[in-house]
């Protein structure tokens, strides 16, 4: 790849993921100086003047309808619309050797990640998965406490995601209510990146997940559509949870909802260990409660500091990062891959790929076979 | 029963339970001078030292080391030692006309409390299971919320109960480790606790307990005796988790644990509903957090008004109870009900029965079941 | 004083602080059995049936209308009254030998509290000040920390006690409305607590109130009467703040108020060092926000440990205290001095007497000159 | 001003505060579309080789080392240097018909501040000052909050900026320390944020500062220079706190400090009146603690709504922002007012011009001179 010149970027999919990653990109230089320079190039899309209008804000030079076109027009390929549409592109992305950075859930079945994944494994080039939580600079700190076991032996995890946008039976239906689409609902959507977010905080602790008991809830069975008087059918689920056992004999319990009422964005992940606990909360993303050692209590870190992760690039010591900065963190390391490099930031193999993709999407398939059969299954 | 007289109360039991009842039967005629009298006539025990001892600190008039013999000169009967020494006791009293007060769990093993809960439904006298957190402030808040329809239809129940002194692998052995003695671990000790709580708090909304999936750790095999050199198997659970199904669709998460570091005594409680949400914490157990109406986020309220639950017997406003006060406040139901009547301040039915105590010993046994076969059960 | 038989006691007073020390009183033989043993003996006030109703209710043996009279029956005797009635009867009984707990402030101005100083610098027997948040087990474990030097140089001293009660203009008019009866408002009511407790904590570190400026304000000119029509003039503050420059060299911030609206009972107290601080709320008692050492934010300790100041007088870890737990301590501190020991729990010197008493009621009289004079004034 | 092309910027001063409206700059066509275009044009300094690479960095396209050369050839000018340089190079600019933003504190002195503001008064320029937590929408939903009256009559006020960056008597010596150069330390460089702040909130309601008490003070004398083994001497405050008396009666307290152990960044205001509260901390700048209405206790809000301020600029609900969006606003209004129009998201005169920033020194000028005399002033 010529580095000289900046990477031409395509993007598939112009909405809330589109707009993040885009903004990413053009905040890299004056943070990320070190990262591989980007030049966002094509926009792909369906509707064309949204498309055309999205390019414009997004600082895209150039839009298409056809994202196979697109491909032959760049060097790295984002795959950030619906989830079914993950598959195809981000297969044919890698057999054309474009490196892929592609949403989570990698796909909306266990075969379509599978498929995924073998593509990824045949292709030369990096790709990720988009699991940007990896990246919060607290979540790190956290894996920097459980790697240098402070923590001592994992006993107990918690995970959640809790959202109330869908609490409303009367919240507008979109593509996230869709099976055909989305595959599943806040459990492809949210429960994906808890899934993720504690394989990778103590997967090399707690082992595996031996098998689990997982359960779907549908609380609003259908929902008008964003235009005229019609309600479509609600096809996935509001709410999950799951009951699983490691193989290092941990406990875990994880959940997500779409309508938890008082949780807008409240993705908690709690880890106590024999020696420590650690507890962290997305709305709070700034902060890491922290028991180590002979503490007493937990203790609130504000994970800010020059010597934290990332501190080094953003402000002064408190002065807050956001929810877009992990994906700005997420992009540096993804197009330092991209580069050939690991970016000094990051911590060892943050950035995920698609194998940590489809042993998520392994995790979410056991959930559903779980679901349908009323009995516990291993993973 | 001569009410004119004080009721001649007997205790067997006497360590922290017996303290804690002693001490609540000493408040009462200061702050709920309407419940009838009482009198700490006996305390039954088998070590004469300790027993003499503590029934001089306790205020008991008399001591004996045969519970049988007690029953004969008591009015009313408490049944606060290890498990083990539960069924026995409170059959014969409840077979004597004596009413009990038992503390939780109600048996070692659903058999046991199946012959308990028999032997109260042929009683004449009230047979009261010690769900002491039923009188909470902030829980019979929560009740009133739930029961007037604040928090509209349950959607999601999260119950969890964590404490640490048990994370120390040299923790010394008590009847608690023991599965003769206690029957279960942190399970029947500290789950008994939210079981009960979420089926008072929304078991009208909810319905029972459908199937589960249940999970028991033992995370340190045996553990040194308070005397000796010797250690001894530890037979009993650390902690459980449970996956529930309610009848009416709710998801419910339960979770306990005596070795999670950063929890002293946690027990949180937290119900999403689909027009209000509220959460608990033992630790602050004069807060309840509550989001209804129109509101954006939880109100941290302190359930300290002259108008809240129990809130004109105490002190003014902000001058907040301790976790010794409930179990006034049960103390105070309990007798108000062996003398015939409700007390003014208790919600309607707050006074847990071997009924309740019954139902909540079905869950705790379907959870051992779902353990040991490893596969969802039903309640 | 013969030790063999209960001390006999008096209170003038059986309203709020009435009962708070009646309950202390009668919780102690089971809490704190090596303090004398006490007898609840003569309640002194003015209007019968209710005197006699609280008698009745409070335990105690016999009432009397004259508290003169009742000096001659009792071995101890308590000023629990308005601010009015603290002087002649704390001073009657230090002349007559017998020992007093006179309810802060002292005096409803300096001239009273000097006399009641001289009368205890007289008397050969204990005179305390009711200062009961120096008996906080949290307020205790902050103590010891400022002690061994966990802070290093104090440099910021906060301290603000809020309530609402007063918020609403038709909140009754009472005697603590009234200068005739209570001297002050919120200044010697709340402020008292806050100035004693800065004393008490880092006095020996930072030295005395050198200078300050003091404000006072009264929000709402009158008040109903608890019956009739009429409307009371309100002549005492609403509010007060003080900043303060104390001889070491830190700065310090006073400030109470009954008008403040979102806080019940909030006595908050913070202490920020050079090498660590503490956050106290009264509204969260059990906890205490701790940094020192190598700590990067505040941890929260539930101070309820065996460990911990009256840790193990009361209950297992976590099982927390309320609002009246100090009180009973205060009590055990002051009786344990009157039969002439300190109690083992008790750190040195935290039975706060008349000395403390008179230099709050120093500081007292200086903002009220300053708010007066509109400058800043010496102590 | 011809909009057709971008808007020339020039900057003096490319550290933090340069990072930071660069920044914002850059962010500015993504999220705030219709704000003027601008270019990021020249940037000034002395340093070559810092200034040359920091242009690089922060997008310019040129570079000087002489401002007033600069101010030729600009459309815009910030000025974001040491306080040292703010008088000179704003006037200038005004004078030059250049619109100007410049950092707080305005001036070093109350007299520098006159002579800015009163150029200000003369120009046909916008000409803002850098009071940047203005725009936290937090800060806005508490604004709209006090306008609408929900809060009712402003009793309380309290405002307090704590760091701890100069704790560490070794932390290094940098040109906030000196009084040449920055004219006073934590007082105008963190309580000219506080004291703007409560302006903006509640100056309609409190009206003005009457008088005030204040008192500095410098905790470290001296600190090693950041080469070489030199100490330098610190001739600014280390922190400060002010007893303020509002026009309109209600009572207010201020701090701020660089030495306050367990403080990274936090700016809290708090606001009581006789309807509702609010309270707000620049660690979680994402929350407004609300209690207006029927409210019993404070409402955590999350203010990220599409319907919050600025919600609808940036992602969806609950997903947070960091500190340096409140930097986008504030640009976003300045060049909004730079083209001759409000931006629809602001709140109504939020952007602070230099009559604020004059105002605000009048107070930071009253607590040094109230210092120096050891008395209350006038302001």
């Amino acid at each position: 790849m010529d580095t000289t010149q900046p990477l031409r970027v395509g993007f598939l999919g112009y909405r809330f993921m589109g707009a993040a990653h885009a903004n990413a990109l053009a905040r890299l230089p004056m943070f990320f100086p070190d990262v591989p320079a980007v030049e966002r190039s094509v926009l792909v899309g369906r509707d064309e003047p949204a498309l055309a209008a999205a390019a414009d804000r997004l600082g895209f030079g150039h839009t298409s309808t056809e994202w196979r076109d697109a491909l032959d027009d760049v060097d790295v390929f984002y795959v950030l619309g619906p989830n079914h549409l993950h598959a195809e592109p981000a297969i044919a992305a890698l057999e054309a050797g474009v490196p892929v950075l592609c949403e989570k859930p990698l796909g909306r079945t266990l075969t379509e990640a599978e498929r995924m994944a073998a593509a990824a494994a045949e292709a030369t080039v990096p790709a990720a998965c988009g699991f940007n939580y990896r990246f919060v600079p607290a979540i790190q700190h956290a894996k920097r406490l459980v790697d240098a076991g402070e923590l001592g032996e994992i006993r107990h995890v918690r995970a959640r995601y809790l959202q109330d946008w869908l609490v409303d039976p009367d919240a507008p239906w979109s593509w996230r209510c869709d099976a055909d689409r989305a595959g599943s609902g806040a459990l492809g959507d949210l429960g994906a990146h808890s899934i993720d977010l504690v394989r990778y905080l103590v997967g090399d602790r707690v082992g595996g997940i031996a098998q689990l008991s997982g359960q779907l809830r549908t609380f609003v069975d259908d929902r008008p559509a964003r235009e005229g008087d019609e309600r479509r059918p609600v096809t996935v689920d509001d709410a999950y949870s799951a009951q699983v056992t490691f193989d290092g004999g941990a406990l875990g319990t994880f959940e997500a909802s779409r309508a938890a009422t008082g949780h807008t964005n409240d993705h908690t992940v709690e880890i106590d260990g024999s020696d420590g606990s650690v507890r962290f909360s997305l709305e709070r993303l700034n902060e890491l409660e922290v028991l180590t050692g002979d503490g007493r209590g937990y203790e609130t870190v504000l994970v800010t500091d020059d010597t934290d992760p990332y501190g080094d690039h953003w402000w002064p010591p408190g002065h807050v990062l956001g929810w877009e900065h992990p994906v700005v963190h997420e992009n540096a390391a993804f197009l330092a891959a991209v580069g050939g490099a690991e970016p000094a930031a990051a911590a060892p193999s943050a950035l995920p790929d698609f194998e940590d993709g489809l042993a998520t999407q392994r995790v979410l398939d056991a959930i559903e076979r779980s679901d349908e059969r009323g009995e516990r299954v291993t993973v």
